[in-house]
């Protein structure tokens, strides 16, 4: 089942944090374009190419000490056949050194279509686990769910983002004194049910931001079937204590996602006196084992996991 | 401008039929699955031609009678990269006899992926428009209004779509006394306001579902900057009276998308005794003639038009 496997790699790699693959070429290193363009072509197959070996040496880096990356899909379908080339060449990498990958695709559509987006992405061998979007409401969500239980993956359906605009639709208050998330939330939660797993989770799970931590405390309560991937956390603001209250008491609950700020570590302030552009994967090792520490030292000092 | 396009070509065409163009491969017929297995042998890549087959059947048989085909990607994404050919193939073939090619991908995520999302299908000459999901707020969908108005491109917002679990989410009672989906109406149509063309409609426009008579009778008034996308017309159980009030009182304000009904035609009671598989085309277009000509009339009731 998806979600005691993922309690599982968060137990044996001792780490809630995944990886966010979400690469962008002008911010890829030099040598990497180089090898890339020589060998496509300076065109949408060097650029995908290059995006491949820039994941391949962050996974290289990385595989031993988280328990899954997520690709963003956009970074990829951005480049077309050649991006999704790259996109599937990556999961296939990433599962091939033993990581569960998270394909961050959003998708959300009438059920006849959300058979087909399921059959894309949790039909595939190379994904554990997608992301949905719950606006059209649960019929749409259905076939991922019996997909999910049918072929062992798991869903995170989008409850409360991490971006600024996320009020918008999401913090609209309804008449029953809540807020539309917590709408969204007591439905996942309840579809959850019927893909609860040995540890009490299931593999029905929710996107709740990291930049919003009273809304994460609140969700934590009214979503306890749900594991909660985690996004926002470093380049987009949120910090160790905003995430504190995704945890449960035993430290599970939550896996916390890091993108930019992981896989750009060599350019961040705090490591670009350390590791030039060639080293750009061992940095984003050291910062992995950095977040992975500031985490689990959060989790200590709440008394949530021992040291 | 898109819009200004739209509108003129929907008066050249005289319809305001969109035709949805979601292959499924079991329903394809025996003797354009037998041309494409040959030619790229019985996998995915034969699927994904004969899809792609089946398509230019259809576009060869409607591209002078409608203004524009949508394409439904995830019928094409079931397939991976060989379902992405024929989804690329199908807008090419479709533009090349001057349709506009709308691509119906629901995409929605934080402004740094909605830009490559943006970049894969508004900066892609292949498509006209897009359709986008609003749920992660006003400032998810800015990266496509902006590209929208620099490459004159259209999106259609997710507002009430046709599915019966529209109601867990969009039917929310809110606060201010209204529904979740007249509120997210009021965002997209404030949108809007940046790129209204000639004819007083925004190349911003929303997805009203044809299955919701009602509330898109209200929607009319709340969004009038905003055409309407409007699914669920046919297999799905919109008539044309259900559809009027997504029109104005000029006749535009609509493009009503009919998917299964018309490129299935030959298989429906009315149509089967008259076409065989052979001539799925024919009663495509026969279809078409006679959705345009009920919508039409339709119109001509209400005096919206002339006849």
């Amino acid at each position: 089942m998806f979600i005691d496997k993922l309690i599982e790699s968060i137990k044996a790699k001792k780490s809630p944090v995944v990886v966010g693959l979400d690469p962008r070429i002008e911010k890829t290193p030099q040598f990497i374009k180089d090898v890339a363009f020589k060998r496509k072509g300076e065109n949408i197959e060097g650029i995908s190419e290059a995006l491949y070996l820039f994941n391949k040496g962050i996974i290289d880096a990385v595989y031993d000490i988280v328990p899954a990356v997520k690709i963003q899909v956009a970074f990829y379908e951005a480049y077309g056949i050649e991006g999704f080339k790259a996109f599937f060449k990556t999961a296939e990498y990433a599962k091939s050194l033993g990581l569960m990958v998270i394909a961050d695709v959003k998708r959300g559509d009438i059920q006849e279509v959300a058979k087909m987006y399921s059959k894309a992405y949790l039909q595939n061998q190379l994904f554990d686990a997608i992301t949905v979007n719950p606006y059209m409401g649960e019929d749409t969500i259905m076939p991922y769910v019996e997909d999910a239980i049918k072929y062992n993956k798991g869903i995170f359906a989008l409850v409360k983002t991490s971006n600024k605009g996320s009020k918008d639709i999401q913090d609209i208050k309804t008449t029953k004194g809540e807020y539309v998330y917590q709408s969204v939330a007591r439905m996942i939660n309840r579809i959850s049910n019927s893909a609860i797993g040995k540890y009490g989770y299931s593999s029905i799970g929710a996107v709740v931001g990291a930049t919003y931590p009273e809304e994460a405390k609140v969700l934590r309560k009214e979503m306890p079937n749900c594991f909660f991937l985690v996004p926002g956390y470093g380049a987009q603001g949120g910090t160790v204590e905003d995430i504190m209250d995704c945890f449960d008491e035993n430290g599970f609950g939550a896996i916390i996602n890091s993108s930019r700020s992981v896989i750009y570590a060599y350019q961040t302030p705090y490591w670009k006196d350390v590791y030039s552009e060639y080293e750009y994967a061992q940095a984003a090792r050291a910062e992995v084992i950095l977040m992975t520490g500031m985490i689990n030292n959060g989790l200590v000092k709440r008394k949530y996991i021992a040291c």
